[in-house]
């Protein structure tokens, strides 16, 4: 191995650990932390991720990454991971420097202050106490964008930190070809038999599902010593390594079975993250290749495993056993209707599959409105709900429920809620492709046996990091770039057989 | 404030940043992290340790601290805040550039071997297994030495890494002057009418002595709005800042109400660490004046207060109808008898009040002996027997329960047991000066107040965090250098009235 790459690899195993060192702390931060440590917590948090950016950002990575390229000019990323690792950590680079430190300072203050804002903003249901501070976070997000090179679309930019290399026009293109679909979908639906869950909102003991659910991600092939699973307000994964993966969850009272969902929403993200292959260690290949193709592992494992029939073939006799008096004379049918159940609803998080999609489109449109100048931040909430009426026939009572729902543009967040929508849509793509090399997976699933599954991803998709761009590994797995027919088809053939269209 | 102490500050922000990021990192290491993440951990403390020793040992502070020390050269660090800031940090700075960076590296090499070495003659009782190691640290701690300037006695630069102005020769006086009065005091015990303890090595549940001793140290005035209990293989404090000081404790099946006393202990550290002037964050300052100073605190909450009588006649009714199977018929006289049972046993974590000193000045001993050359490793099995039974009566019947008991010096930790003894010595040294100010002491802890304690220790140790030197801070609040007589007159009071002496 060449010895510049050796010293490359020794900066970059340190970035890594003050990076690791850091999601310690955010992991501590969200699970165990008193109150009283949030503002040497905040110290903490500055100094290490300060370091971690002097060193990455370096001349002495800049002039080792300048030879590695040329060394590795001839070789293929695709199957050499040392080409590979110096492809990925030069684009990391590219973007690392063009961004000034001034600029990071003064976003950092600008979406304090828009946080603080939008959460009185929230509460009082008062769009006009967000606003301005809206509007100094997309002049940010407009400055952001000008340190890069023109792009065919200002938004590329923004959505290549999360999709490397995907452009707004391919997105626009998924999107416009599923839209109409969805809508049509939900429209069926919606003039359908409408499905009991009543049994849902019942008291569930917290316990007793957490167990079930360690129960089930256990045999998902999640390995306990290799992780853990702990309470935090909102559900998340972190990795601190290969081998330190660890999940959360909360519990709902109102919606208790959403706790058991989360487990394995999350637990997908994790196995992702721990699959890298071993070599990738303290290395920027350590990972998931884009936030698409993470929320499709986590998608996979909560819906197209977690919420399919032949899942709760398996477990719903267990299942039933562990909460009686609340699933009593509940089917296994009407078990899994309940749990399948479309209903349009104003709030993002709690959407079901089918009306997910479309809350993610209408964020996409507005971002991309914003960026290009079409919209105003002071239309946003007009606009918002005029489109949620057209989307899925509701409009929201006030803004809190509608514009004002989500964290993420007032950090500064703007570029990768088309990531959640992709990552479903690679879900099943990702299934159609499975569901051809395991043809009994139904039954193994039947069975309450993953191993074959897990075994399909870790060698397709977890083992290679982030050495693919997300729409070159879906390409080199499905044979296809990333595309919306195949959740089509599945929408489509779930919500028949739940309600009977 | 001198614009170069405002630039020094910045720097040990940063250290202090990375070393409490650090602790947080240790603290999950012994409370949450799954095996698998041991070898990724050992990489991030590595390179946080490195890192910090970097920045804190550059030569930029180095200057500054050479100009600071010119600037507060007139200027009193007793009463000067930034004297005392310059006074400190140029110590440490002083001690951390004389050690070259690769006697830090060859340590952590010998120290790592030493220590599996340890572990593996421990758990088969075979000296010889850890002997060579044991050889090689000893070098290693001789070489230590030549890195500083020469001192009256070659311990004395061991010693001096944690208590810092202690001299070797004190300690001898402190000690030799003890002795005697410990071994007569035991053999005194050892004569009268014995205690029985039966009732405290029942079955006891654990959560209700959990919630027991969450509910004392809350009385003690720990903030659980700044701190947290969990559990961990062996008890221990630490914090992240003066409002983030976490505790652990331990389930021992086999002795149980120890939990209670490792909780109570453990918070006497917390208490110390979280009372630093709110000005001392982020800086050198920030902590305890040294290992014997803190080892007071915890004692003193744990003994002084927490196995005293006052404490019980407050506590014993509650915690008898806690464990009303456990304590039938056992009055709270028999309880309190029980509790400060002496009896000469082998293993130092495990001593009583009355003999614990002893297996200090044990060790104490040989380690001088050491390092003088006196007494080779190879001799150190029979002289532990030998002494053993001089001082105690008794005689291991292996070395897994001798002189391979503890694991300090198979880290090459070698110059600090002495504080344990001295933190004793220091607790009953405080506490007659306590009981001179707040006069009715006994009787606010026979209501359950520990207001006043709390704040006498606030207001005269906690808030100078590492300010003085200890033998300076004894002197300041005591009046006098650190004395055994007062810890001779509590042992034998407390004793005459246990044993009817």
């Amino acid at each position: 191995m060449s010895e510049k790459l050796d010293q490359l690899k020794e900066i970059l195993g340190e970035v890594t650990d003050l990076r690791n060192a850091s999601a310690v702390l955010g992991w501590d931060q969200q699970v165990n932390m008193p109150p009283g440590g949030a503002e040497a917590r905040g110290n903490q948090l500055a100094t290490l991720g300060k370091l971690a950016q002097i060193k990455f950002t370096s001349d002495e990575v800049g002039k080792l990454l300048d030879e590695l390229k040329a060394e590795y000019a001839g070789a293929d990323p695709g199957s050499d991971d040392d080409a590979a690792l110096v492809r990925v950590t030069a684009r990391d680079y590219d973007k690392a420097v063009r961004v000034p430190p001034e600029f990071v300072a003064e976003s950092a203050i600008v979406t304090t202050k828009a946080h603080e804002a939008w959460m009185e903003a929230r509460q009082k249901s008062d769009f006009s106490i967000f606003q301005p501070h809206l509007e100094k976070v997309v002049d940010l997000v407009k400055k952001y964008i000008t340190f890069f090179p023109p792009a065919d679309h200002p938004y590329d930019t923004l959505l290549d930190d999360f999709e490397p290399g995907m452009k707004t026009a391919d997105v626009k293109v998924i999107f416009d070809n599923l839209r109409p679909k969805q809508v049509k979908l939900i429209k069926a639906i919606s003039q359908s038999k409408q499905v009991k869950d009543d049994f849902l909102r019942k008291k569930y003991n917290e316990k007793k599902l957490w167990d079930f659910g360690v129960n089930v991600v256990t045999k998902f092939g999640y390995d306990w010593s290799k992780g853990r699973q702990d309470k935090a307000p909102h559900p998340f994964c972190t990795s601190f390594g290969l081998n330190d993966v660890r999940i959360t969850t909360r519990f709902e009272p109102d919606h208790p079975t959403a706790m058991l969902f989360s487990t394995m929403h999350e637990t997908g993200h994790a196995l992702y993250d721990g699959g890298s292959h071993p070599s990738y260690e303290r290395t920027p290949l350590m990972g998931g290749a884009s936030l698409a193709i993470h929320e499709s592992q986590s998608r996979m494992w909560e819906n197209l495993v977690g919420r399919s029939m032949p899942f709760w073939e398996h477990f719903y006799p267990e299942f039933k056993k562990t909460f009686p008096a609340q699933l009593d004379g509940v089917s296994l049918k009407s078990f899994y209707r309940a749990i399948n159940k479309v209903e349009p609803s104003l709030i993002r998080v709690n959407a079901d599959e089918a009306t997910y999609n479309l809350h993610i489109m209408l964020r996409l449109e507005l971002e991309i409105e914003m960026v290009e100048g079409k919209v105003a931040v002071k239309d946003l909430p007009e606009i918002w709900n005029t489109r949620m009426k057209v989307y899925l026939g509701i409009t929201p009572p006030n803004d809190a429920l509608g514009v004002l729902q989500d964290i993420h543009w007032s950090g500064g967040a703007i570029g990768y809620f088309s990531t959640y929508a992709l990552g479903n849509l690679v879900s099943a793509q990702l299934w159609e492709k499975i569901n051809k090399d395991i043809p009994d997976l139904d039954e193994q699933i039947r069975k309450g046996r993953f191993d074959a599954l897990l075994t399909w991803l870790r060698e397709k998709v977890h083992v290679h990091g982030r050495k693919f761009d997300p729409q070159d590994l879906v390409r080199k797995v499905t044979g296809s770039k990333i595309d919306a027919a195949p959740y089509v088809r599945y929408l489509t053939k779930k919500y028949s057989e739940v309600y009977g269209l």
